[in-house]
Parts: structure tokens; sequence; C-alpha cells
């Protein structure tokens, strides 16, 4: 099966959890414009395997913020590219419930499936730990740190991607 | 030429300015993921030309939030669905700047143009007036009121639109 992503970081995750033979594909694919990751991953999905006609997965990940009816979702890269994870903080007011969702979309010659994983949190007064992304403004639920405070093992076990891939794992394994 | 939009107040705009005949075409056009206009119509010119081959013309309209870095930009219409105006208006603080910004993007055998109109001004602190998308909540620099309080007649004067357009008809016109 195909990952197409050119993220060596989520490559190496999936391939820990999934009980399949991986391969990573870079594929220059335009992602559309939605705030909802599951159109992004869906459209995405269709795009690549388009190109390599064979099983492939792809993998979108967002932050939806609660008080913005889901904003940013898939359209997060853009915020922390143009605001960045303190301001970020900044601009949120009292109320700063928001979840972590990871889409995986999967598609062969019969099927398309879309895995979800979420993880429930909020967003941090401010910028802690280190980290990829957002990583150090997402304190999941029942957590004190955020995610940049945590090991990246403790990170991995809670995170909202592992939820999505576990799910397509029990898919595969059921086939 | 064609003008590739699904709207007839945008294509009525263009056809008052642009000295040529001109006709509408709407086509299913998945949009670029990008904050920046100019990235947007680009992408979508070149993907409409590929369908009509014939002379054609696309524009995307953003809101650009000088405090935000630039957001949202080409990803306005996600804000105003997703948090309304009356939302975005309370987010910002005391910084309000922010300015307008219309690229047009031509497209024939032989070149791609792109064309930008930009309007400065500010964010309102609450809704005021009609009008479409964001009209409400902008107040162009020099002025007390907001697009939305303002006859179409005199927003359309003073308008990023407008200014863009003015731009393609002396291009087109130079030919």
């Amino acid at each position: 099966m195909l990952f197409v992503t050119s993220n060596e970081g989520k490559f190496e995750e999936a391939r820990s959890i999934l009980d399949v033979e991986l391969q990573r594909k870079g594929l220059e694919i335009e992602e559309m414009q939605a705030v909802e990751i599951e159109k992004v991953v869906r459209h995405k999905v269709n795009e690549a395997y388009e190109r390599v006609e064979e099983p492939v997965i792809v993998e979108d990940t967002g932050l939806f913020i609660e008080d913005w009816n889901g904003l940013p979702g898939a359209l997060t890269k853009f915020f922390l590219e143009k605001l960045g994870n303190e301001k970020i903080c900044q601009i949120l007011d009292e109320e700063r419930k928001s979840s972590a969702e990871t889409c995986v979309a999967y598609k062969d010659k019969e099927n398309t499936k879309i895995f979800k994983g979420v993880v429930k949190g909020k967003i941090a007064e401010e910028p802690k730990g280190e980290g990829f992304g957002w990583d150090p403004i997402f304190v999941p639920k029942g957590h004190e740190r955020t995610f940049g405070e945590m090991t990246t093992e403790e990170k991995n076990r809670l995170s909202m991607r592992n939820k999505a891939l576990s799910k397509v794992r029990a898919y595969l394994s059921d086939d």
C-alpha cells in the first residue's frame, strides 16, 4: 500500500501502526479549499488514486476551535504560517475549547473509506514545549501539558493520528 | 471573452467596465488552498483555459487583516461561513487595519496576466448596513461608512474590483 505524503514523520508513525507493507510516495497534489478535513482527504485520495492506480492512503490533520465554529480545521497550516502559535493563543478569549482531528482516506479499486480520529482539548494560554506545528498550543483533555511538552511516545499514544490509523488497521485486517 | 464565475453580480459589474463582448460561463473549478489571491486566480485561470480554450478571465476577492499578517485573504469565504461578520468584528482588538483585494486573471493562447485592485481600510467595530458578504464590516480609508452602508454605485466606484477591472480594460485596449 502507498501512503502519499511528503512528511517522513507521519509516514513512520503510520508504518509503526499499520500491519501492512507501506511505502511512502511524494506527489504534488493540489489540496482543495475547505475547513472540513473529510472533504480535503476525500478529494486528495481520489487524485492520488488516479495517478498511482493501486491501494493508497492520504491523511490530513487540523485544529477545530469550538468557539470559532470549527475554524481553522483543514486551514490550520495557514493560521500557523500567518499568525503563528503565540498569536493564535492571544486572539482567543476565555473560551478555548477545541479538538484535534485527523482523517485518513483509503482508496482501492472498489472502495473509498474515511477514518477519523478526534482528540478533545483546549488551546493553551501560551505556547509551551517543542514539537511540530501546533503541538505547543494544544492541551488534550484530562492533561495539563501541551502535546509539545510530552515525549513523542506519550503524544503518539494519545494522538488523533493514532486513533485514525488504528481504525485503518482494523479495517484492513477485516479483509 | 469568457468570464468564468457563478456570480451574476460580479459578471454584470465586469460587463459594465470592460469594453469587450463578455459572456458568463459557470464551471466547477476546484480552488486551490492559499491565502494569496494571486495564487488562487493563477491556478484557476489555467484550469479554466484548459477547458474552454479561448480568452478567459476569472476573479477572486478577499479581505486582508494587517494584524493577522494577511489572513484570511482568499480564505475569507470560510471566515464568513464559520464566524460571520459579527464575530469577525469581535475577535479583532484595537488594530483593525485591513485591505480589500481583487485579482483578475486573464489568459489567452499567448499570455497570462494578473491585475490587482486594492482598497485600504479597516474592519468596523460592528456590522452596519446591508450588502454582499463582508460589505457590512469593511470601511474604506477616508470614509466613515461601511461598503454595506453605501449605494451600489458608490461602492462600485470605490471598489477593489473596479480597480482591477479597469486595469484589464486598459490592457485589452492596448492590443
